[in-house]
């Protein structure tokens, strides 16, 4: 089970009740935000959630709407005595930029683990998901990521007993390890079915449509994609700031075979989104616009 | 008149109701920020106000809660497209703090005025107010500002009519300029009565109580300083973090012969004041704890 919060859904300039960027996911009892725009510490409050759960932070780009908020996180944490690590993801730039904003952050009462990512495709792990961060379109170093929660296959119970493999080890085989009986060595394959499919989520905002976007997000269950601009009129204005219309990050997700796509980054010239959905739905039926402190839970398929 | 707004009055730590550090001072429709923390470009929206009127930020340190909203806010500017200077004023360091915060708000379109101003007590103008910088004690370089503005004496028509100065003149002259009538110079202190008094603003947050506050906010229309701790009993943490305890407080405004007192910067263990506040009204009665988007509105006494 995957947990994801739309904490922040404005794009570039905040309203009142649109924060800047940022994602919250969360998967057993650990948290990751992908941006942390002005406001994320505050909708985190909002929802009742402790900063204490947030182990990684993946940041898209290094404008202020989408890292604005990370001095006065960073420092909302030092004050609640925050020792474990915290691990930053992001493109080129990254201890630069990092190290910038802690001019206003400084003693940190825990560790800044950084991890500058290539511009190019890049996998790596965090609270259990594997993670791929690609390149977007966005005038400027920007990435994508792609997180997947992977699902092991069926344990079988009844293939366990035939191999004779006392209950209190079971835990193990279901962990993927090997054990050990009567001097036998029983692999975790011998005692579970097929692999099964897990949870996919593909997060991009600020770009342009990239082929990597439907390619990465083949199948997923959640696409969390930027919608600046509502009225296909705005193509100019996309195509000048490197950014979405609401139709095309539709095309993608219909492209890329998704089940579900929520709009998020919505400009602030964007009172009531509801006007322009319809132009997303006529492409992917299965488009919803974010909203600030939506969460959506992403299951595995029965 | 000057229309002061407690734009976000919470300390260290935000919570959805209580913004970070950022008070907004009014005058003739100019306007000027103390402090800019994460939160103040939507305090500012929450109020219907527009950025295009502020024309100076004045910042007493250089902690994320007190300087965190200002990457953000600048780029807002930038994307509503301003032009006109903003000038910025702080302790030393100004230079270097906001070098760093512009590396996620590159390319403003506007021109950023630094007045880096000593750790003495200075002088300066912004917005028609007559300003003095002076020192806390906040354990790091930190600033409390008293803002003036003064009132022109009062013109009186019948010396005017008596000198036979013509009525088309008389705006110079209440402007404080010399006119000239018939070969004759009148001064402006020939047609108008004593001097009147203006009006003052004193702001100190982030320190334990100075002798300059009560000082220099001698009969104050209104001071605005921290209540960072209510409780008599946090006195220790207090002294230890270089806060104020309610009552302190209340005790400058006291020796001031302030007419009003005004507690801000209110610790997120604070959830509501109101329990404390007799401990301040009993120092000091004029004191009321602020929220958010709070307008004062300070007139010239009659």
């Amino acid at each position: 089970m995957m947990d994801v919060c739309t904490l922040g859904t404005g794009g570039a300039i905040p309203l009142p009740e649109r924060a800047l960027s940022s994602l919250d996911v969360r998967v057993g009892g650990r948290c990751l935000l992908i941006d942390c725009g002005e406001g994320t510490q505050v909708q985190l409050r909002k929802l009742g959630w402790g900063f204490k759960c947030v182990d990684a932070l993946l940041l898209t780009h290094y404008h202020a709407d989408h890292c604005g908020g990370l001095p006065g996180f960073l420092l909302s944490m030092t004050k609640a005595d925050r020792l474990e690590p915290l691990h930053l993801y992001g493109p080129p730039g990254l201890r630069r930029v990092v190290e910038a904003l802690c001019v206003i952050a400084p003693a940190l009462t825990f560790p800044l683990v950084l991890h500058e990512l290539p511009l190019g495709e890049s996998r790596f792990g965090a609270i259990g998901l594997d993670i791929t961060a690609f390149p977007l379109n966005h005038g400027m170093p920007c990435l994508g990521y792609c997180l997947s929660l992977s699902r092991a296959p069926e344990f079988d119970p009844a293939r366990a007993r035939a191999l004779e493999v006392p209950v209190k080890l079971w835990r193990h085989l279901q962990a993927g390890e090997t054990v050990e009986v009567s001097g036998r060595v029983i692999a975790p394959a011998q005692v579970t079915g097929s692999p099964r499919r897990g949870i996919r989520l593909l997060y991009a905002t600020d770009t342009r449509p990239v082929e990597a976007i439907a390619r990465l997000g083949a199948g997923a269950d959640l696409m969390v994609l930027e919608g600046m601009y509502g009225d296909d009129d705005k193509l100019p204005q996309a195509l000048k700031n490197h950014h979405m219309l609401f139709r095309e990050a539709a095309a993608l997700a219909a492209e890329s075979g998704a089940k579900r796509l929520l709009l998020t980054h919505l400009s602030n010239c964007i009172d009531d989104p509801a006007p322009y959905l319809p132009l997303a739905r006529a492409v992917f039926p299965e488009t919803e616009t974010a909203q600030d402190g939506m969460t959506v839970t992403l299951r595995y398929p029965d």
